[in-house]
């Protein structure tokens, strides 16, 4: 198949640090690419990839202070994707609703991932675009009614991370993730005072949760129970995870989806999550970890999680979150799309009559 | 002509009370009507026109308190008017960089009328679609170099301002604008205590000039040389105006309009500017008024502006800068992007394939 990729500009392809939309991006298009599509990918120029790279703007935007009106350059790589849409059989959008009135009105079907949570906002946008080609990433994030072809979870390249049989004597619970009351670290510090168990927390303080954390979780961190190891790199996480006994995934909201958990499973630490968001999907109650009705639940599932087998883990994420899987996910939903098989999606006639290549 | 007008949703058309570009697409969309135009305004669904109206959204964003994510409503005005393109002749689009995408790929033709000035990222983002058909407000605004079809200025309805045949004893000078450095109301402050004329200031203090306003402007204002009026509705404006012996346009930066210019001359009284921007095109020197260097020198020009006649100033608006120029113009404008005589503009073999309806 002949596919295009539209990547967000923000950060470049694969991303240097964090960046969890152009991680994903990457790692699926030069999948693509290894199993023999024809694949141009639509990103900053200074993005790294084994598909043809079109530069939409020079660097990451992220690199240049000069930007002031951000919002501005979300016209740039749908632009310059759909100028060329006659050219590929598909079109993959990543970047919200910044494709949707491109993808209305040319020939070439686009399929839109939808990376993040609904906001009331991009609700009320994506609402006027119903019928067009969505994939979930998990089924918890369908909490607007639009026309969802399949569920592709993120999926992770399992050969980065390291299998840990044991975990670390003394031991200790793993939090990792962004400072913000959202991922919950002050349910993990309660669950942790509440059992006795040493707590290591690694992760992100944003600016705008830098009072939540002076506030919440600032004073209760004693660097003996409770330990914070500020952000930390890819080799560090992985240790931190996998030489944990478990780790808590105590969200308060409804994320659609939460990669850490399935690092931890890799790495043969279980999961203790609660019943939010994506938890039920991605976690295996019983087997990989547990999904808890409340963080006091979760607190007494500690124990269990110890017992669980940490090979049983790996195995999970190795046969339902790796690349592979989500990539699979991802040709099928193409197929699906290119059928027009694809409920409620509109018979294109233009379809009949291929948009002629622009001359420019 | 079949033609679509493309308006921003922040205020509906005609604005209430503020809203430059709202203001100007009504005219001009309801001129074009009376003109026996097929006219589709797509705009707020509370807007009033003599065209087909088609609601992209209920009402004004301005109203909707809950929004917060502004920009993400840019998508769509611009998704409904392309996926009905084919049934128009042309598409006029008064919403800036977010219909460029859509003008690109699809047959038929879009004129783009540049409402403000460039920004450093608006100017970037026009720049990667340099070969549309662009209509500047000024040949002054055209800092960025595009595919310039026609300059066509705001016009006015000069049917709502009055004619004043003499200015009020005792004299006093007019200015009308933002109190914002670039309007410089601190130079028409200056110009007044120089020469010891009465001076009369009226317009809006942004959120954002409140400092500048109680630092530079209010100390000065005393009510009995230097008078601040506050906002004004448009009948006190045409008063503030049509009683002036001139109107000072002490601008600071390159205003690409300045419709109090127009409104000014249209009730008599002669403008004295500045020479930054549009003024050069819009005030006639030494007939309805003065295009000077300095500030000072606006202050020199105050006896020879007394001695302009009023009648001419008026005339001149007349022949120059009412709605029906600006529609002649913008008629123009269309014609010669339809006949594909406008340099630059690629060759769309494309409009030999019409984009059939698609079928919903």
């Amino acid at each position: 198949m002949k596919i295009a990729q539209i990547a967000p500009l923000w950060e470049r392809v694969p991303p240097p640090t964090y960046g969890g939309i152009e991680l994903v991006v990457g790692r699926l298009t030069d999948e693509l690419v290894r199993r023999g599509h024809e694949v141009t990918l639509f990103a900053s120029g200074d993005s790294q990839t084994l598909a043809s790279l079109e530069a939409v703007y020079p660097r990451a935007l992220r690199l240049d202070s000069k930007i002031q009106e951000r919002p501005l350059y979300e016209v740039l790589a749908p632009s310059q994707a759909y100028q060329r849409a006659t050219e590929f059989d598909i079109i993959h959008s990543h970047v919200g609703v910044w494709a949707l009135p491109l993808a209305e009105v040319v020939s070439t079907p686009t399929v839109h991932t939808l990376h993040g949570r609904f906001s009331r906002d991009s609700g009320e946008i994506f609402g006027y675009h119903s019928t067009q080609p969505y994939i979930s990433i998990s089924d918890a994030q369908r909490q607007i009614d639009l026309n969802y072809v399949k569920t592709v979870y993120n999926g992770i390249d399992i050969g980065n991370y390291s299998y840990y049989p044991k975990p670390q004597d003394p031991p200790y619970l793993a939090f990792l993730g962004r400072f913000s009351p959202e991922k919950g670290p002050q349910h993990a510090i309660a669950i942790a005072k509440k059992t006795g168990w040493r707590l290591k927390m690694a992760g992100k303080v944003d600016v705008v949760d830098v009072k939540f954390f002076e506030r919440e979780i600032a004073p209760l961190i004693d660097n003996r129970q409770i330990e914070f190891l500020g952000e930390v790199n890819h080799a560090e996480k992985a240790d931190l995870l996998g030489n944990a006994s478990a780790t808590l995934f105590p969200i308060t909201w409804d994320e659609p989806f939460g990669l850490v958990m399935i690092e931890s499973m890799a790495t043969g630490t279980p999961v203790i999550g609660i019943k939010m968001g994506s938890v039920p999907e991605v976690i295996a109650h019983g087997k990989s970890g547990f999904v808890c009705q409340t963080y006091d639940e979760m607190a007494e599932m500690i124990p269990a999680a110890l017992e669980l087998d940490r090979k049983t883990c790996r195995e999970y994420v190795k046969n339902n979150f790796t690349i592979t899987q989500m990539v699979d996910g991802y040709e099928a939903a193409y197929e699906k799309v290119l059928q027009g098989s694809v409920k409620n999606y509109p018979s294109h006639p233009a379809r009949l009559y291929p948009l002629p290549k622009i001359v420019s």
